[in-house]
């Protein structure tokens, strides 16, 4: 039988989740900023605090390890802890986009720079919205919230298209500017998976809530 | 404590597992057979084969979790569960990647084609080897050749570098093959994400058999 120190432990777990989560969605959002507003620095940080969020994963694997093997568990509480080990590792991968966005941005601030009415703001804007939603899904234990998600990714998939139609076009058309292209896919290819990590927390909430499986329903992308 | 029920459970979990790695293995190896040597038939059968992977991800997943939830594991028992866990997302991982470099290739079969000698069947080989051994790796649970698997990644880095110098040139000469060179680009950035896939399964391995911690110190890309 568990305790009140397990039910402890596994709050304290899930509040430190989150802590990550948010530290997450901070580096995405400098990321973004760096590329959107030519800012050096910030993609200098996201690069920098990449340390911070594989030192939270190791320490929320570890805890969420030998919390599952403490005793045993009842099976809501252990689909609770599998659910925290795997959205931890979504967020990891989450910060490891991040960086490679940082990454890609100071690559194009090599390059020769040009105008063009990209749809990145509104990608990365849908993207950080998902996120968030995501995660309140996941505090708030909200099925529905968590189904919201589920459905914006069809919505961030069109405007990775359209990016790569818009940048294909351009390259073509200027040579110089193939550098940058690929920069810029790269960065949608990022955003993109990161939609598709957001989704991976949104079906493990559902699944917590109605012990049904949603995976596989939405397939991810590579 | 655990008796003669739960280690044959844990035996054959690790014998699925094996068999869904041979499986994931073939279908990269087919997708790359696509490309290679020009096979639409190849490509479309990865990406009917992926829902068997998907399912056997499913089944080894519910399996692990039902085994860790029975009865009170050894420490050792339960660092196999987990192991078998990751190595199971993993290789669904890989299969996503396959599906991948199969769209990539039908899509690239629209696009006029050309002769370049590219880095692609070594870089590939190189790939499928370090997979090969990872597989090995964990059967044996060999540790040794679990570190030459992270050893290999360095490698399979340099081509993947190479293969972009020699696209982008190639792209900014000839406009025509821009979105040859993108997919191609693509297809390299998902062989190096299933050798980072690969490399996880060996750092699991060693941490298996060292319960030394390796992860974080090979950084994975994205």
């Amino acid at each position: 039988m568990m305790g009140r120190y397990f039910h402890e432990e596994l709050k304290d777990l899930k509040q430190k989740l989150l802590q990550m989560g948010l530290f997450v969605e901070a580096a995405i959002e400098k990321a973004v900023d760096a590329l959107l507003n030519h800012n050096r620095r910030f993609a200098e940080e996201v690069i920098e605090e990449e340390e911070r969020i594989n030192q939270f994963e190791i320490e929320i694997d570890d805890k969420g390890h030998s919390l599952s093997a403490l005793g045993q568990p009842m099976a809501s509480d252990l689909r609770l802890v599998t659910a925290i080990l795997k959205i931890n590792t979504d967020l990891e991968r989450m910060g490891d986009h991040a960086v490679n966005i940082a990454e890609r941005t100071l690559a194009l601030f090599k390059e020769p720079s040009f105008d063009l009415d990209l749809y990145l703001p509104e990608m990365a804007r849908a993207v950080l919205n998902m996120l968030t939603d995501a995660l309140n899904a996941f505090m708030n234990e909200d099925a529905e919230l968590a189904r919201s998600v589920l459905r914006k990714d069809d919505e961030v998939d069109t405007y990775n298209d359209e990016l790569y139609t818009q940048l294909s076009a351009l390259m073509e058309k200027k040579p110089l500017l193939v550098k940058s292209g690929i920069n810029l896919i790269m960065i949608g290819h990022n955003l993109e998976r990161i939609a598709d990590l957001a989704n991976n927390i949104a079906e493990d909430v559902v699944y917590l809530k109605q012990g049904k499986e949603v995976r596989h329903r939405v397939e991810t992308k590579s």
